[in-house]
């Protein structure tokens, strides 16, 4: 299905409902207010409502939402009833924590690859037996274990030429923590993290007030 | 000095803007146009423009902007002109990568201090020379070793108590990397880093297209 103009924070706030809603639903909690959801999840109430409007009518009036099928809602808007696959570009320290992050896996995101372009670390297999696999045989590997998702973790300065070799590869979608912007072909989707763009924005809420 | 109803994207494009410049600025770039500037930082140059009249005039009809000058007018909207001191808690995967995160340093951020509840781990002392903190001695090492802002990458379920504690301790911003809404003052500022959230997103656009 085809949704458009939803805003893009209508998007960040439908995962935080979905992760919300999992866990009520793991509590047993079959029944929810969207005045309790939405405290649960650091919105109002309208805010909600207004977020789940653009893909139908969830709600029981006088009731609430039955968790487990709105839950089931939003799982299919965002695409994660399947399980996605991931690549890692740039094992170093960060690429690491992230191959280890226990949220992706019980989200439904497993890396099936891991690139570097350090001779040191090409072949070494990693705790989660992941072999660190050349960058030049990336099509190759993709091939083979094919995955949809690049995570790149290179240095600001390597990561345009990785993120190419990538797309070339046929990878469409991009989770980017190299501080630096991306050109990308318009069918290919980036998201970026941040760390210091956070940091900076503490700096200047701290020194303006 | 106060700004006020400054909106949130603004300010992270003002630190794009400030890091593409400093970059511009040491390559011996002393003027750029607005075109060039915003191309290089994934804008286009009337969102530059406005950005940067929130605060002022700093363009040259004409000529654009000069690099050195317009970067030290940033750095003091975002507070950049000082460093600013962090606080970890939580010592794991995550959390070591970035103690080791150069572009923290490189930006003017410096961790201070390290804390962890693991036993096995309060003691010890990091490759960075930090030595890592009972969490529960927080008072303690925030009276020797002050930071203003605290770094959480505990697991979700223990991010509020440490939060808690951190604010207690007088610290008032929260970069938080522990995937959950946290309650606080007012008067505390909190940034998150949510990595699934970015994922999820990625997920709902490879999906509807």
């Amino acid at each position: 299905m085809k949704y458009i103009k939803i805003p893009p924070a209508t998007i960040y706030r439908l995962s935080r409902y979905s992760r919300k809603l999992s866990l009520l639903s793991r509590e047993g909690l079959e029944v929810v207010s969207s005045e309790k959801l939405a405290a649960e999840c650091g919105v109002n109430s309208a805010q909600l409502r207004k977020d789940l409007a653009y893909f139908g009518e969830f709600g029981v009036r006088g009731v609430g939402y039955y968790t487990g099928h709105l839950l089931q809602h939003i799982k299919n808007i965002l695409g994660l009833e399947k399980e996605w696959r991931l690549g890692l570009f740039g094992v170093g320290n960060l690429g690491q924590a992230l191959l280890h992050y226990p949220n992706f896996i019980n989200q439904g995101y497993r890396f099936v690859a891991a690139f570097d372009v350090d001779s040191g670390k090409i072949g070494q297999t990693l705790g989660s037996g992941l072999e660190i696999s050349d960058m030049k045989d990336i099509t190759e590997v993709v091939s083979r274990e094919p995955f949809e998702i690049g995570v790149i973790t290179t240095p600001a300065g390597g990561a345009q030429q990785v993120v190419e070799l990538a797309i070339e590869a046929g990878v469409k979608g991009i989770l980017n923590f190299a501080p630096v912007i991306l050109r990308v072909p318009g069918d290919v989707v980036v998201e970026y993290v941040d760390f210091t763009l956070r940091l900076d924005s503490l700096s200047y809420y701290l020194s303006n007030r």
